[in-house]
């Protein structure tokens, strides 16, 4: 096992984790963008005990600043809020994967040997966006020819929902337990956008969004970052894998509107590089934009069988206490899902789990490896990370 | 010497480049932003002769789509577009630098081992946007405090030239000679915006942008973009070096503000990392927004000492035919500056000149190593990138 020693010379071993930190991820937040990232951003590096001059390099996660806030030239603005210079940054995109695109590029830039000291800050502010503005960049994210015809990603969410409860034994009611178990989780993480609880009934009696989903199966949008400190140091959270892949662009396209192939791939690759199977997964953060998502991707990542996923809803598996917790923070779907913060919060959630620095209320025990995946559209592109705790 | 055979396991040696291609820049050119991309990448993947279904990953360097084109998720389209799946694919903005902080992305991505193919594409549409929004996304691109205080690029840059005239000998007439030659060079060039030539008198009597920077003395943004394609194999132009750093953000802050930190510790990382000295360069692509740049560039790379830049220009060093070529193709003054494909541009330039590929009128001889120097904002984040043909 060596160091990096710098600019050239490539790491032998896996990337850690030494700090994390976020902000509260709300409807609002009256702070602007880059005082939201450079929050993010110092707690991160207050955790890790890291000044900011020993930063090689700044890796910005953020789906949309021109259009939401007007502002570009993100990450070197970040870097004048931290008061550093000589460092490489860059803003890295991928819609709602940005943040953890951005995680990547610098877990590549670590193990290139470009950057010994990465830090990495995925934040958005959409409330500054008008509603035509944000409608508009987020419907877009989906093909061209979809996008033409009106076809929105609630409304891919809602046509595969139905689908699945045509195909495997699952209902609407059954779905609703994803929201419940996500909102329960999400009122004992102080971070989180809701901190209330949802009844199977409330969700049933809420507004229809896209038939079948109803609006809390649907996550909120908003402002907030996270961040953490990536390092070549053996004392932190092991980055065992982060791999991605693109999917089919347009749904249209690919042979069953429920499969993700992106999720499946970027799995697959993670799995392999980390050297792990999906049994070997304690805990997992899922991209559950809708919450018919949070089971289509758990079985592209080889968790449940395919048709199964509901039924480690139901009987409990993916409660805090069940043998796989899944959201453990409150996911997309409580924790809130500010685009380029997403990605980030769900490794600051594993990192708290697996340091066992979540509070008591919803502490997951008997931890060692944990995943994380981020999806771009509706499904094109996925990222996908693993990481494993220390005593693993 | 190994090649790297697949995730994990690092290059020991430099990335090559074996294709390049790219669209004429324009002010206005009808096709949409994807089709520009998209035309591009087919232009180095055929001169490559490589299939889009070799790629590992895709790099696409954009400053404001969403602001600009109102269009969301570039990368993950563009692999739509080039019929590709299971690849690597992120965007990455850095305002003016974008193209080449995805050069750099891409080369971290070789180095790192995730990638063995590497699809760099840059380029940017800024007719579709209004004029309101074109501005104030550029004019966001210095410090909060300067951009409150209605301090624009074009303003840094006029004040940058008054004061360079009182340090040092040049005079407002020896700074026409930048754009003379540059404009003789894009004449030269059927890829770049400008077709023409012009006159120290025309320049002279062009309306004032700001005093003493006349219109001709600043490039055109517009329309355009340009591909790379980096690989493992030997058969290529050689990327001797990418290293980029972040400097003072606001021009305020800095010790003169005719120095630029972040070019001068880019090109010395750069120079160490290629095992070169300023001496060693043959030719160069220089971010040349307004005249008065290339100038304070040129110096902060050791091409010249500080205050004698000027006199490269004035006795035709900087010339075609001169000893050390500046700006070939035309740089952003001539061949123009559509944000996102500007830096991978100056790539594009130096892979032709460096393969001898340029037309005969265009031609630069008796050359072997190559340098870009690529800048976000008024120099807060520069990328300098060496590159050495075959023979070097």
């Amino acid at each position: 096992m060596t160091q990096s020693t710098g600019s050239g010379e490539s790491l032998e071993e896996s990337p850690t984790i030494t700090g994390v930190g976020m902000t509260v991820f709300t409807k609002k937040d009256e702070r602007p963008l880059l005082e939201l990232l450079a929050t993010a951003a110092d707690r991160a590096l207050d955790d890790a005990d890291v000044s900011p001059t020993s930063l090689d390099s700044l890796h910005v996660g953020n789906a949309a600043a021109e259009a939401f806030n007007r502002r570009s030239g993100l990450a070197n603005a970040l870097t004048s809020e931290l008061g550093i210079t000589n460092v490489t940054a860059r803003r890295i995109e991928n819609t709602s994967a940005s943040g953890a695109s951005a995680f990547l590029d610098a877990f590549d830039a670590i193990r290139s040997g470009r950057s010994r000291v990465a830090l990495v800050v995925g934040g958005e502010k959409m409330s500054s966006a008008d509603t035509a503005t944000s409608t508009e960049i987020i419907s877009r994210i989906t093909h061209d020819a979809e996008y033409e015809q009106g076809v929105t990603l609630p409304s891919f969410a809602g046509l595969a929902a139905d689908r699945y409860f045509r195909l495997y034994d699952a209902d609407r009611e059954d779905l609703a337990h994803v929201a419940v178990k996500n909102h329960d989780n999400a009122s004992q993480n102080p971070y989180a956008h809701f901190d209330k609880q949802v009844t199977v009934e409330e969700i049933l009696e809420s507004p229809v969004v896209a038939d079948p989903l109803r609006l809390y199966d649907c996550c909120p949008t908003g402002d907030g970052a996270a961040a953490v400190l990536l390092t070549t140091k053996n004392n932190g959270v092991e980055v065992a894998a982060c791999e991605s892949a693109v999917g089919t662009h347009a749904v249209a396209d690919r042979p069953d509107p429920l499969e993700i192939e992106s999720v499946r791939e970027a799995g697959n690759s993670a799995y392999a590089s980390a050297d792990v199977t999906p049994a070997d997964i304690d805990v997992a953060c899922i991209h559950d934009a809708f919450s018919i998502l949070e089971w289509l991707e758990v079985e592209e990542l080889g968790l449940a069988e395919r048709g199964k996923a509901w039924q480690l809803t139901v009987d409990g598996t993916t409660d805090r206490d069940g043998s796989l917790p899944i959201n453990p923070g409150g996911g997309l779907k409580a924790r809130g899902h500010p685009l380029g913060g997403t990605g980030i919060s769900q490794i600051v959630e594993l990192v708290w789990q697996l340091r066992g620095d979540a509070p008591e209320n919803r502490a997951v025990s008997d931890i060692n490896c944990g995943l994380a995946v981020n999806v771009a559209g509706f499904g094109n592109n996925s990222v996908c990370t693993v990481l494993k705790g220390e005593e693993a």
